[in-house]
């Protein structure tokens, strides 16, 4: 065991649980010897960049706790992958500090950042344990069984198809909510268990004219029809629908998908123009960020777990000569073990949606993906209607 | 009081509540002898229109208690303005059914539609208790102190900011989310609960260089900016901001303001491109029918007093020859008193913002405002992160 300093960053899109990680690396760094300051990196690799330190040993734990039940990155984060410099830099910083230990809390990117730093480190025999702390609402990070993030967005989408279901029930129509995920439909997948009677993933590429379809087959036989489509959602050429109106890439070279309601208004004029049902109510929501950090939706399992991944990178720092990212492997229905994997295996890769989850038809989620979620997000609001 | 059999409507866009006025008003009906049937009208005037009724003494106490909780209109709804020849076929049926009660829960479309069905069995000698009970998240009813299921709407997009601050300290920008509300600003004002630096409101006609010049300001001073837009934001001239854009208008006459992100791309792209400030990161969400129909979010308040209109509109109706529409009356901090206003007084006026909720520079609310709306909307979610 080093002993020495140990920063803590949170990178890329908040999650509502992203603070439970925080917390519980904190709280587990209390109790060993061997780590001296409890340093939060404001924004992420920014803030080490800028020897923008928090200490956190300074807060109580009732304060830590109100932080690890908030939303949004309680430390601030950014979207930056380090030029040269920045890691010439981020090791002066480090070595001025004495910070033998790093947790970066983030996605694939964030795993990336971490294993070019860990690269660095090893070759210049700086002794640094580094560690990449799992999160994501969009579920795509290779390995490990979810990421910490993902349960509490899937809950919320589902209470908003739950709630959309209802609506549509009342006031009957075509109802389409774009939903969040990159190019993965781990969350569009959850608006089935809201009542979605269509789901659109970028899994499977497809055509507006099989979409218009299948629509106007379930407006036939039910009068309306509830569609979720993935923000990353593709057509036959491989193309995002929307290809040609994508204008902003990030650090990292991903475009902006979020934040624009161009996809769900575009599906609204298609299904309009193209349905063989006459003045047809057609309604697209583009569901936003509240999919990250709405604060009145928590899965419980989430936050446990979110908790538990901060805490388990601390442990295996203590262990010795370690380095990796925290994964979560599932056993039986339902125990989680955590595990380590290797920087490099994470970084950038992106786990999709497997086949086993996808219908034969491509526009839904097999009872497979149910038997996954269901532990995952836990019990829905109970609700009922008169006119089932 | 006359015996006969009572009908039950809901009409317009649904609410998080409105399942408890109708609730309220089956079973306070229970109670009255007079009331024989207790006939449910599936989708507000259309299942009159076509004789489309439930039975609601056949639902057990603990389903109804389960509908009361679920949002959307558990008989459906409809946005339908009857015709000189509906309101023919309406007295036909009523007379048929022996109808002699009818309750319509909406908002002043519908209250126009029962108070035009009033002014013929007026003149028809028709013996007919009409009461419309009201129900809107656009709070925009005139006399009451306020609509029931605008409160559960106002903490839900209370909660979106408090979310969406959150997430723009973590990354900072400018975050500009559009609200429902149709033209009054009473659903945008509470995002200042939330976390919006800004609001504007259809109240307030405004320019988009103001409103880029606010932003700027905010921006410099605090490197982020929250921002709340109604949907129903008016430009200087007076008229809509995207006006040339509406395609669509409902049986009232009522352009439909929701369902599109057009508005918040305009925002997002103008602000962009106007702002001095280089580079800025600028998202827009446009706040969808979750704001009406999230299963998540209640306020207590409104789900009681939602269920106190429902049950006091029966007891009018047992009073004797009165007609009108139910309207709750304030007294000191805070309780609620159920009065009688006429039909006429109520339908298809609105109730704007007043000027002592709208601070002087026109971009945000009042003391005023946050203590009107402070006790309908009860405890927010406790946040904090480590940052302020």
């Amino acid at each position: 065991m080093i002993k020495g300093n140990l920063v803590i960053g949170q990178s890329g899109g908040p999650t509502r649980v992203i603070n439970q990680s925080l917390v519980g690396i904190s709280e587990e760094a209390l109790k060993h010897e061997a780590i001296e300051k409890i340093l939060g990196a404001r924004f992420g690799i920014k803030g080490i960049l800028k020897e923008n330190f928090l200490d956190l040993r300074k807060f109580s734990r009732d304060t830590l706790e109100l932080v690890a039940q908030t939303s949004g990155a309680a430390l601030g984060s950014c979207r930056h992958k380090p030029t040269e410099e920045d890691c010439e830099k981020v090791f002066q910083v480090f070595a001025k500090h004495n910070v033998k230990y790093w947790f970066y809390i983030g996605g694939n990117d964030s795993a990336e950042t971490a294993d070019i730093i860990n690269n660095i480190a090893r070759k210049r025999n700086y002794e640094l344990r580094i560690f990449h702390i799992p999160k994501t609402i969009d579920n795509d990070l290779v390995i490990t069984d979810h990421c910490p993030g993902y349960p509490s967005a899937a809950k919320y989408v589902a209470m908003v198809f739950q709630g959309d279901d209802l609506d549509n029930r009342s006031l009957p129509g075509v109802k389409i909510n774009i939903v969040m995920g990159r190019h993965a439909g781990w969350l569009t997948a959850t608006a089935a268990l809201g009542g979605a009677h269509l789901c659109y993933f970028p899994e499977r590429p497809v055509s507006m004219t099989k979409i218009v379809k299948d629509i106007d087959e379930i407006y036939k036989k039910q009068g309306r029809c509830l569609v979720a489509v993935s923000e990353g959602v593709r057509n036959v050429d491989g193309k995002l629908m929307l290809e040609s109106k994508i204008e902003e890439v990030d650090a990292h070279g991903n475009p902006q998908l979020s934040g624009s309601g161009d996809l769900g208004d575009f599906f609204t004029n298609y299904v309009k123009a193209h349905s063989y049902h006459e003045k047809l109510r057609v309604r697209a929501d583009t569901l936003g960020y509240t999919q990250r950090s709405f604060p009145g939706v928590v899965s419980e399992v989430d936050a446990k777990e979110a908790r538990l991944v901060g805490q388990a990178a601390v442990k295996y720092a203590m262990k010795g000569d370690i380095d990796g990212s925290i994964v979560l492997n599932r056993i039986g229905e339902y125990q989680i073990e955590v595990k380590l994997a290797k920087l490099s295996d994470i970084a950038k890769k992106t786990k999709i949606l497997p086949d086993e989850f996808i219908n034969r038809e491509s526009n839904g989620v097999t009872k497979k993906f149910i038997e996954y979620i269901s532990p995952l997000i836990g019990q829905l609001p109970l609700t009922t209607n008169l006119c089932h």
